[in-house]
């Protein structure tokens, strides 16, 4: 009973619990860039094959991260397309595609964040909940005039790195544990967070926590606002983008007879919490025709 | 400039994190009994003097747990009416004060729990929050055709020890990090918690994360049932029922410059939230005049 192989950038893709869903997949997409430069093969068809491959089983790994999947798969249309008449070229080829879609996602990211930035403008503060590359980017062209409430968002705690980072650009920032979310809404001027993948409908798949924030945000009238990258749509309705369970060791316990720890990663956000969707190309309002 | 001087028993009260309010009320009035009963002063008048002022002064300790105000002051007023000419009678009647209000307020959660569980029935899901000897109570006597999810309610996490009780009466648990709540509420039949107090106007003061758990069951259209004895009712507007802060310390950093760790322990879960208020006395239904 051998365990399946895994390839390295699966283990890296399945054991990550501090980045993003875009940074992940850009993380991934820039390992596969280097894999593909340094390929010994001969054939290049063959070793198209055999990246698309790979990129298809990756595709797969992080069924909740809609970015993971739209990257890889423009990467193989992308390769698709390149000229297999030379190896070396169609190494260097393919790992220009990677990194080309890499900054392409960098420049999104960079837009939204900025269009946040825009519409929420200084001397507010802000509550999020776990740690979203593109909020962060939000919040680094607002500093210091902004100040933040981050939550923990157990398991793991990746709150704790948004905390440090907020430190080191000098934002005022108070950091609490999840259970007090419903505490803290009434204090800020809105919510925003990042989505992991947002669905059809506008649903929003994001960190366990996500919806408890906007269930809160609405009670005490405070917008919440969801910013991504256009990459993070995914054509499909909410109900049929899985929910990732990981291992519910990460909980530290308890172990006891009758009970079973569980490890539920995302939530969904239905769109009647959501006042905009911001995105490179622009910001949907709710109600917006 | 020396530490003013604490009472072992304003110790007790302010340092304890494992107690629900009513528990916590009763373990008071234990030990004030025991302290009366050994109290080695001889002039009755001045002995009662005395004990009704460290009473008093244990009343304001935590302001956001009503039983702990409700019980003291109820024990102030029966040994203002004993008899005080001998010191030994004294003593002994107002102990015997002390427990009956002990035996009282048990008696009254007893019944509270017996109502929350015909209410709900056999067979059941029933979510909860933080750890309330009511609702443990209720689940007792559901026990083993009851199944619950439990929260971790960080800091400090008492959920774990619901969770170990509940595994010793032979219940199968869902234990969850509190961050899951928006996830697990659709897999429940109802939410019942417990409260540290519930104001004038039913608005519930219960552990930080209680409001939560009601916006995502409301959400979700299962029923929010809180229960509790009589001794909780406050005859205060919700708003002027503090939220108890603690050390910052118990939720381990982190520390940084520009952040602030914040350990609000309660939250208030509006009346409109609420499906059923559940007391010894009876069941009040939102709606009910």
């Amino acid at each position: 009973l051998s365990e399946p192989t895994r390839h390295p950038l699966e283990a890296l893709l399945l054991d990550d619990r501090q980045h993003g869903a875009s940074e992940l997949a850009r993380l991934c997409l820039k390992e596969l860039a280097e894999l593909v430069e340094n390929d010994p093969a001969s054939d290049p068809a063959v070793m198209r094959d055999g990246w698309q491959t790979l990129a298809l089983r990756l595709r797969d790994v992080r069924p909740s991260m809609a970015p993971v999947r739209n990257l890889l798969e423009r990467w193989v249309a992308r390769s698709d397309a390149l000229d297999a008449s030379s190896a070396d070229r169609l190494r260097a080829q393919a790992a220009r595609a990677a990194r080309d879609l890499i900054a392409e996602s960098e420049e999104a990211v960079g837009t939204a964040a900025e269009r946040a930035a825009s519409l929420i403008g200084p001397g507010r503060t802000i509550i999020t909940h776990s740690l979203s590359s593109t909020v962060l980017a939000c919040f680094r062209r607002l500093a210091p005039d902004v100040r933040a409430i981050v939550t923990e968002s157990r398991p793991p705690g990746e709150g704790r790195a948004l905390a440090r980072e907020l430190s080191e650009i000098a934002i005022a920032t108070d950091f609490i544990t999840d259970q007090q979310l419903g505490v803290f809404t009434a204090r800020a001027d809105c919510a925003l967070v990042g989505a992991d993948t947002v669905a059809f409908d506008g649903t929003v798949i994001n960190k366990a926590g996500t919806r408890l924030l906007a269930l809160a945000a609405r009670a005490d009238a405070i917008p919440f606002y969801v910013c991504f990258e256009g990459l993070k749509r995914l054509d499909r309705p909410a109900a049929e983008v899985p929910l990732e369970r990981h291992n519910p060791a990460e909980l530290g316990g308890p172990e006891l007879p009758h009970v079973t720890p569980r490890n539920v990663y995302f939530d969904r956000t239905a769109p009647e919490l959501v006042s905009a969707w911001i995105t490179e190309k622009g910001v949907v309002w709710a109600g917006d025709p």
